[in-house]
């Protein structure tokens, strides 16, 4: 996906709001400014893949800060509210006993639901106690992209790519129903610690590798998945699947570029931009399968 | 006031809103976009002038969409709506005959709440319809600071410095309650089309040179008053003054930073920086005397 003119400012807001998360030093914030202002004056163009400038501003931000990790406290904070809500979401999926048709529906359905766990977008701020009601209300409107009928077909290997902590609990259950229908999974993660997205330490943490039958990780910190910093290994793992189910606006913005298939965006378009690219509204949910015959 | 970091994305969201406004054109408000950045990214740091440095964005945004005035319509449809709310307006300041110390409290009020008639700042957006909803819930909530009783013994001599179309017909109201308490009023607009801001074009078009004793301009369309682009005779006027009123953020956010007074700043805090520089919460409704002994 091509970056936007409301890029520019969304992550410049996003720099101020992680800033914020890391210090109290006002002039500290301001340098951090000043240089992202700098990085996003330099790679701002229409042509420029926006998930691409978004990493080499939060690098910079990251690095101005002196903080590899703005968001190690939230990401604890998201996990805490997520696992909460968790019980609620396996009731609701597992409820009346489904067929395996709706029960991986309703399973996508809630981990798409569960994209909404996730802090500093301009104009889509969760707040820890609202997660329950937010959650029920999205999750009993449904999916408005609904492609999940014809993922069934194609679950004997899939690479699953991972978004935001929190989220990944309810992407767990997703696994599970893939390995009730047989299916094989590959789980991808970031390299490094980037936003809230999951990591090795919170795989490790959460034992979600026993989950799954292989963990790879996107081999850097970087926004989505950028392909030139991807391993090798990762890049064949992908071509193999006989599906990639792809989490969040991240991994979208990366991914759009190539032409991977079939993989299966499971996203809340919480961003105009998104929303404008993959043809749908904002506010949508939506589970789309992409780059399939 | 000095600029904030939060002043970076505003700015560049304004930039984007009033570049839409413009035009359909998506290459030219990209363009725009870019070349804001790079003027953005050249004056910002923590000791600039916030006003300041937004009048070179929004003067670089208008050369390069080519448009000297891209809120023309904008300022239009603010007049009509603010027409439609003033004789609920009148009826409410002038209600069971108020004495001169409440019906001048009362008409600063209503001038003050009608600084809600602005467009396109972020998180503080009025679509028309809402206007007389939201008039009249700030109007019964009252002015959150209120120095009216201690500026009623300066209206000899008042510079009166507007700010919005829209906010002007409340502003007449103030005049007529000045000129009925004895007062003498200068009007100062600006010196061009900036924002939705007041010009000479409406002072002409709705004879508000009739409702005071004399209008001056700032001498040039920058954001509040740049004192290195007024007139030396409006800073004499403002040094003579018995009172300066000064309506609005952007006339705060440069008048703060020099000595005039004894000065009224009558604003709603629609943006935290300008609300924290004040002391202030954000969405306040403030009647604030200073530099006053």
């Amino acid at each position: 996906m091509k970056m936007s003119p409301r890029c520019t400012y969304c992550l410049l807001s996003r720099v101020h709001f992680q800033s914020k998360l890391s210090t109290d030093d006002e002039d500290l914030i301001s340098k951090t400014l000043q240089e992202c202002l700098c990085v996003m004056n330099k790679y701002y163009n229409p042509e420029a893949v926006s998930a691409s400038v978004a990493t080499k501003i939060h690098r910079k931000c990251y690095e101005v800060l002196e903080d590899g990790d703005p968001y190690e406290v939230t990401k604890k904070l998201i996990n805490q509210a997520a696992l909460k809500v968790l019980p609620v979401a396996r009731e609701k999926i597992y409820e009346n006993s489904p067929d395996d048709r709706e029960l991986f529906r309703r399973a996508v359905l809630a981990s798409v639901v569960a994209n909404y766990f996730d802090f500093g977008i301009m104009g889509f701020d969760a707040s820890e106690d609202k997660f329950e009601t937010a959650f029920l209300k999205l999750f009993d409107h449904g999916l408005d992209v609904d492609d999940t009928p014809k993922m069934l077909g194609l679950l004997k290997d899939v690479v699953y790519l991972a978004d935001n902590c929190g989220e990944i609990f309810f992407d767990m259950i997703v696994f599970d129903v893939i390995k009730k229908l047989g299916g094989n999974i590959t789980l991808v993660v970031r390299g490094g610690p980037i936003l809230t997205d999951v990591t090795m330490k919170e795989v490790k943490e959460f034992e979600i590798d026993k989950k799954v039958d292989r963990v790879m990780t996107t081999g850097s910190n970087a926004v989505g998945i950028l392909i030139e910093e991807a391993p090798v290994e990762l890049l064949e793992v992908m071509k193999d699947a006989t599906l990639i189910i792809s989490k969040g606006m991240a991994n979208y913005e990366t991914l759009s570029e190539h032409n991977f298939g079939p993989i299966a965006y499971l996203l809340l378009t919480k961003c105009e931009c998104v929303a404008e690219d993959m043809g749908v509204e904002q506010g949508f949910s939506v589970a789309k399968l992409m780059n399939y015959p």
